[in-house]
């Protein structure tokens, strides 16, 4: 039986990738402090802080898991810019080493769109540079540079999924993508940025099937996890619109843009050519996929 | 009174910077798990593991520094490949966060020559991409973008002295220098790789008011602490032969060279120009004094 560790499995990307993984036929080995996670056939929970060190090398000792999926981070207010970034790079580099001297084999670990310099544009894994503003793009290009060497320097294969724009059920109600489909759902006038921004939007589930086929190939470093294609802010919005038959107001440029850089698309030849992997929606069946989940969520 | 904590104070270079700030008026605060670092007037010394986190929290916490100097880190067996590394780079940032949150004005850190793309042999702070094939390189770049990020966002002042190649008293016997020194001084034939690459060779005097200056003046960011002229490695054995009046063999090529990369080199106008740092040392009067002081002390 194939064991998989993973991180983070009660999250967003989580679910998703644990689903994933278990069709693979993996059982799923999922510490977690939160209950987030459905009991399901296949997956292991273990109620954990990873923060509490011993108890997270006492659980790695005791499994010798051959196969990591790090998807936990720190998530919560100022993501970018919070202090908390430093910690979750040390704790991970706590982990790998760990994972390494129980005899890991594989070890994926969730990248971003934010590790890139963003005034590239279109963004490629081997040659747009690495220089991020933020602490959290930094902390993660850290740990890629870091732990990627720890592995390979132990033989063990180090994957690395930059993971783009997501959509899609689960995600947190204060976002983009909930909120405008929440208060279309709900009639309520729309308030917007002027959401003139292009960026690479991809379903959750889809992103996961691209980390979960990147794990099961051999290919190893960094993939962006993207859909290649830059889609503006503002067709999203028409096209959720469109969906929930919308008849109230969008007010554009109400809120402020949060970030300046005016297109953000991530080159995906490597997960499309090498790992051999293709999206299951479009933009538009992921949104009405989405917005029929909100559906049922909204009460 | 100005009151500056140095990590490493013991070491090769921290005992040389710690002397400079001396001068410069600090009191020098200088925890340390070693006894290497003499009594002196200005130094207070403090017994401590820096590994023992509650310790070395509790210490910050004790005496709120605005000022440090951060030296130490890890040396020993294949420093470059040690998974040491990264446990530095976890201690040092947890360090500049409590170092942070204890009222921190102004940080200065260790980088090294081995933080950049060895291909480009020019090597320049702002250009020259960091992405060396080491561990040590990695991590201490890590820790510059990571600590780099978390000092600007707090308002503290972050300065990084890229550390090139060095020599002058108190180097560990086992590197290249000392070996060469102590062998020609015993008047034994010397066995040497074939010597041809061309580094950039500071004395550690030099080293060491370089940093102290950089930290003393108003620049931040990266800056290389280098000579700025490249020197073969052949010329430095001949100069030693020469001033040593070596009558012995010296066997070119009987030690194989420990990397490939033939020029590297490092751009020195940040630390001429902006911080005004001039060497003391011509590489034969920096070499005369440290075959003195070796003269002193083989015994």
């Amino acid at each position: 039986m194939k064991k998989v560790l993973i991180t983070g499995a009660s999250g967003f990307i989580g679910r998703q990738v644990t689903k994933q993984m278990l069709e693979r036929g993996y059982t799923v080995y999922a510490p977690s402090n939160s209950s987030a996670l459905e009991e399901q056939k296949g997956v292991v929970t273990c109620e954990m802080d990873l923060f509490d060190r011993e108890k997270l090398i006492s659980y790695l000792r005791e499994h010798k898991f051959e196969n990591l999926i790090h998807l936990a981070w720190y998530v919560g207010p100022k993501c970018h810019m919070n202090f908390g970034n430093a910690d979750w790079l040390s704790l991970s580099l706590d982990m790998i080493k760990e994972f390494i001297a129980n005899g890991g084999k594989k070890f994926l670990g969730a990248g971003s769109v934010s590790e890139y310099d963003f005034s590239y544009g279109l963004l490629r894994e081997k040659e747009t540079p690495l220089d991020n503003h933020s602490l959290y793009g930094q902390a993660k290009a850290a740990l890629f540079k870091v732990g990627g060497g720890m592995c390979r320097q132990a033989g063990v294969d180090f994957k690395w999924a930059r993971i783009f724009n997501l959509y899609g059920p689960y995600e947190r109600a204060a976002r983009l993508m909930p909120s405008v489909i929440c208060s279309m759902l709900k009639g309520e006038d729309v308030k917007v940025s002027p959401c003139t921004k292009f960026l690479d939007y991809l379903h959750v589930e889809d992103t996961a099937a691209g980390i979960a086929a990147l794990f099961d190939s051999s290919v190893c470093g960094a993939v962006n996890i993207s859909s290649g294609k830059p889609v503006q802010l503002r067709t999203i919005v028409e096209e959720i619109a469109r969906l929930t038959n919308f008849k109230g107001k969008i007010l554009w440029g109400a809120l402020e843009e949060n970030f300046a850089d005016p297109v953000l698309v991530g080159a995906n030849e490597r997960l499309t050519k090498e790992v051999g992997w293709s999206p299951k929606y479009t933009l538009t069946s992921g949104l009405e996929q989405t917005i029929n989940w909100w559906k049922e969520h909204l009460k």
